[in-house]
């Protein structure tokens, strides 16, 4: 494994939701892994959990960490090939990721959706060229399409918490006041579809997800319906893949609330965070829900990434034969 | 000890004072203590002293250390209870604080006040979330009203130098362009009468501090008056608590001068920094102050306020119990 | 050795160039070396190469590393004596620096010159202000005039890959849309005339560097003919310092091309990036270059000057007598 920006980068799935538990129980057991070792984060957008958790990974293993907060600490890049830099991009994305790796051993990359334009969006420029041009292993913090270290938090909180082999899984859309992109619905559909889950979605018309990855998956357009039986309520909100970027709805109506939630079968409530309390779901949903577990997650996944990475690639060029691993 | 908010954290004052001596003359005699743990410090107002001073303490101490610039790095916190979040705010406190202690496993906070609304100010809105929403130590890194960690290395720097057992210690007000905040005043009052000090303050008419703060302190309106026969001068600006956030007075003649020195007992002048040189004091008693030494004093009181906490705390929820404390 | 801001500082450059590339062979073998020792880097401007390149050094060498964006996560400072500081700056250098300095083993500092007032920039204050203040080690990051490890990197570059003992080397201005200082010209003329190399200049009339700097350096203003029997192409853009900090030509005429790249000795092109494809030089040149292991001998050379400022100094004044080099 020489990435990890999908579910498709991962080789044995239910292996890694053990390694997963293994590493959360024993957090500081690998810590020689990444000694002399260090992980970069270049940040194009703000981050919370996925900064800390990915910090906190990397020193658990024994890394150390260097964070970029693009265009703010460092320069404007730029991404077109052949283009006359007369702009204000100073770098281009050729020059600033093998230069970056030469000095991390991975790389890790948060970049979002312009929401203007799909077909650029899910050409996924950015995270394509990081990994184009780096030599050393490319991690996604959330690209502009997909959310894998959620993904991967999301399946292991389901399959820790899960009362029968298989349980029945809602993504449900919900309101929100700002355009947000599609990488969190696209991740959860993905690492679902990939583990043992009974999955259905419910949105608005007009909101279906893109059809590479929705695939088969029921598609349920009215909410309570699709609550019914329900084992996992996980909820999020994204904005039109059809009418590309648009917001096509914010009724209330589609706020989880206890109400909805007794229509299930006793459903525990998930959201990725940050949640925006009495819009997305009630405060007494969020309030009885597996927010706080789901999110501590994120560090557990992280942290096997990491591992992973380390484990299996000799990493920074330069290091000499008797110190790669 | 489970935070430090206030000398009232403190259990035996005396003794902490002796123990931060000993750590400064062996600075890396614990360096095991902080094996395996992060302290994260949130920030959500700049620091120059408290940022770097922290930061090396906990690396003396063996941790490891990760920052966030909340509303730069990060989301907007929504800080009332109920509402709908559909304004600015992208993440209650209420996620975002339980979501952090998974990650560290002490965290610091710095969050100024609003010096609009007294009641809302020393409720101390922030640092209560944080102290209400974390299960791992909160360590204060300035609040709205106080600075517990400047009032210690203040109250250490004086014991340092004192050439008496209870020396004569005068906190003035002196005149700023800005309003600022009562919290260091505050502190370094607590703090003084916490320990073996005779403190007198003095201040023109309007601003006098909080009375829960203040208790039988004497006040004294004449400077130059309360000059006399000082061993320590400790000059600070600060708005009014009466009229909440005011600048009463910018009057030069306030200003910390050498003449008015003069009028002390040999005294020693301090000062929190940032000092505004000429206006605060003039260059002539800055250049001959204890400053410098008091600033240092900050990295030998931050590390054992970590040290306590590392020591006296089992800290993450999640480590395993041969690896805790 | 108790500085690093310019090639003066270097006491034996060839040797310096050897324990660079041993550096390079063996990155790790100086581990113990800054155990319980801390950089500081302090940044006025932005940097992606010397932040990242810093830290790895930093790290290799067994030290922790704390970051200042001043103006963004810090105070404004004041640089002038005598100053009634009632305006936006909130500390004086002559405190900031001595504080930063108890915190810090070494500090490295960023400052770019203003480029309107040439005998301000030229007296390289807020540098100048470091070394005066702090009792720690001073590395310039950059200052107003001079980029001394970039000047290092592009040394040990050409070493490496030189095909001749003295290799003729063209340093050759380049058109940009912005007016950019002189410091990386500066730094190259120093240590290019400091090194074993056949040194040419070339750029239109208006762009001589200062006197004091380029000596008896030949300059040739016709680029093609300076481009003749070159071994290595070092390009670069400044503004004027005769008519200071103007842009007196942005004319693609000077652009780097493949078809001059053919009048060389089959010459490598070189820059110290960021770099405008196809405003500096074309995408052939830049895909063709040594601009990637250029920056990667940042990091080596930025390693080299810890060691040597480690080594030879006692560093922070409170470290106990046993823990000193």
């Amino acid at each position: 494994m020489k990435k990890f920006t999908s579910v498709q980068d991962v080789p044995n799935l239910p292996q890694w939701l053990q390694e997963a538990k293994a590493l959360k129980a024993n957090p500081f057991a690998h810590k020689s892994l990444g000694e002399n070792k260090v992980l970069g984060l270049v940040f194009f957008n703000p981050s919370l959990r996925t900064r800390m958790s990915m910090q906190r990974a990397a020193y658990n293993l024994g890394m150390q960490v260097m964070v970029l907060n693009v265009g703010q600490d460092s320069w404007q890049l730029e991404w077109e090939e052949g283009t006359v830099m007369n702009g204000t991009a100073q770098e281009h994305v050729k020059e600033a990721v093998p230069v970056m790796a030469q000095y991390c051993d991975i790389i890790g990359v948060r970049s979002f959706p312009g929401l203007k334009d799909r077909e650029a969006d899910y050409a996924e420029g950015v995270l394509n060229k990081f990994l184009q041009h780096s030599p050393v292993p490319i991690i996604s913090l959330e690209s502009a399409t997909s959310h894998p270290l959620q993904g991967f938090a999301d399946l292991l909180t389901i399959d820790e918490n899960k009362q029968k082999a298989k349980p029945r899984v809602v993504l449900s859309w919900a309101p929100h006041p700002k355009a947000l992109p599609q990488a969190v619905p696209n991740a959860f559909v993905e690492w679902m579809r990939a583990g043992e889950v009974d999955l259905v979605v419910t949105h608005p018309e007009g909101y279906e997800l893109a059809p590479q990855i929705i695939g088969d998956t029921p598609v349920i357009y009215e909410q309570e319906r699709a609550f019914e039986g329900a084992d996992f309520i996980y909820a999020k909100n994204w904005s039109s893949y059809r009418e590309y970027g648009k917001i096509l709805s914010q009724s209330p109506d589609w706020t989880i609330t206890e109400a909805k939630m007794a229509l299930t079968n006793g459903a525990r409530f998930m959201h990725c965070l940050p949640i925006r309390r009495n819009v997305i779901a009630t405060d007494g949903v969020v309030d009885n829900s597996l927010v706080i577990p789901q999110a501590e997650n994120r560090l557990w996944t992280a942290q096997l990434v990491l591992k992973k990475l380390l484990e299996e690639t000799s990493s920074i060029p330069w290091g000499p034969p008797a110190l790669l691993l």
